[in-house]
């Protein structure tokens, strides 16, 4: 099973839409996917899921039982401030330790509505999922100028849109 | 004003005492500080202080004006899952666009229980600030093995406690 | 003084056009500059000043001498490999310990031909000069596609334009 | 084949005793492996098989040829200025385009006399080598104080030499 995690928690966001799309790549590849939407997890769970809190919230714990049972993962990951999501940090402060990660293996998609599609941001989330133990695959694929690059849930851009299906494949061998 | 940021919201942290730390250094120096703890935004700010809402939350945003008014600040940054902690940057998320922080200037102080001192979660904010126009302090302070290193409100590392004290003053100059 | 270095040892590189449209830029600003290109080091400088070689190289320490008189510096960084040259970091790591940037003051520009701009190539010398106790100022400013922004040594994007003035005038105040 | 990169230039290096180490342990787990050194390069490679060189050193082709015969490798990363040694890039920037790396797998052994054992060195270069498409594992095994931690060809510390064990096992199943 593959966890598709939409990295931010805005509701209705562009990286829900494209966690969408990423399904439906794995989909025509005969690989199973399910959804994970940061923005689903309960409003406080900043508090409510981590330290003394943590593994104590059941609803948080749902998200955590998805991860657990996942053994390879997408990252669909908006770039805020030239980072990742505080929110997204948040989700993977909250999982267990030692991680559900642990020898699992992860697909990043970075993007953005400037120029940039993320670079930073997955260059910092790696840093994280490789202390964590997880193998992450060297293609990372950034889609830069969100509202010209993807529309009607497709993207638009012919470069970018080989790359991700490139990334989806070596994902499901990986 | 220099603003002293305890960098998790975990409550009755470590790093709240090396804050308390901090302000003392700035006070032998005669430069007023005050101490922004994460820990004390509201429990939902995740949810209520950004996006949409963002600029909405008047609890959140009295620590919004603490942030406008100084010109200065000495973040602590504990070190979690090799990056810094999801609700720092959760909060950077949720200041104002543009953000308060452009041509401020920040000190940056790493900790952690471990070995590294949160070199790479130093190394991830300073993209993140350098992207809202904070200049950020070259020299970082990094304290590893916590439990040995910070004992009763005090740095016992001679070296570190040297490198502390040498960036105190080079913030109160900057 | 501000000294700006060409970042690669590349010969007659677009880095070293983007030097001379920086140095204008400063010149205008009646700030007093000089180039140093990396490409001007003897060829064999890798070995021959560094290790038990180093401050042994009379050619090397010419340029050596240069970055001690200056105080200021502007590094123009082509993207390699998604990182800065070697050539670039080679003549670092050839520089004295102490370091000659110590409480130095330097702006960094990022070239590329494709979609970056040197984005990564950035953040990574910001960690190798931070460490090394120089201050780099928050603006990077990054050239992508330099193919159609960078033609007869002018800037042609007007927003890239406008922030390396920005930059120019923010490192002659800094 | 197994190819492990020796990642200084600098002669007889501890990186190069690292090196001949982890040969023992992969010859443990029979996993055929061969060194390269950067230290055997030609003095003048940065210009000798750059650019318009690129390629036509005989020297240094190889060295290329190693790499390209391989389908794993070790980097043995000494920490040069919080970073990775110039040298090893610029071995990096003389390889081929498209990369040898393509589809490779690679682990990142850092090494550091002082106290990060290269944790920022090891950042950096798997930015690069993401960038190259070759898979890098995630756990990164760092040996800091090393006059301490590395004596007589072996490493003394009980948890590092257990990390790096379980590193070799990894790299032969990845």
């Amino acid at each position: 099973m593959i966890t598709i995690v939409v990295g931010t928690n805005r509701r209705r966001s562009k990286s829900k839409q494209v966690a969408l799309f990423y399904q439906k790549l794995l989909s025509d590849l005969n690989a199973e996917s399910q959804l994970l939407d940061i923005a689903d997890l309960p409003d406080d769970f900043i508090r409510s899921a981590l330290y003394e809190n943590n593994g104590k919230n059941e609803s948080f714990n749902t998200y955590r039982q998805m991860m657990q049972e996942s053994d390879k993962y997408v990252f669909i990951v908006p770039e805020y401030n030239n980072s990742y999501p505080g929110a997204l940090k948040v989700f993977i402060d909250g999982l267990s330790y030692p991680s559900e990660l642990l020898h699992k293996k992860a697909a990043l998609v970075g993007i953005s509505d400037g120029v940039q599609g993320g670079a930073l941001a997955l260059s910092h989330l790696n840093d994280v999922f490789n202390y964590l133990g997880m193998n992450v695959l060297a293609q990372r694929v950034k889609i830069p100028f969100m509202k010209k690059n993807f529309l009607d849930g497709e993207i638009k851009d012919g470069l970018i849109d080989k790359l991700i299906r490139e990334q989806a494949e070596l994902l499901v061998k990986f």
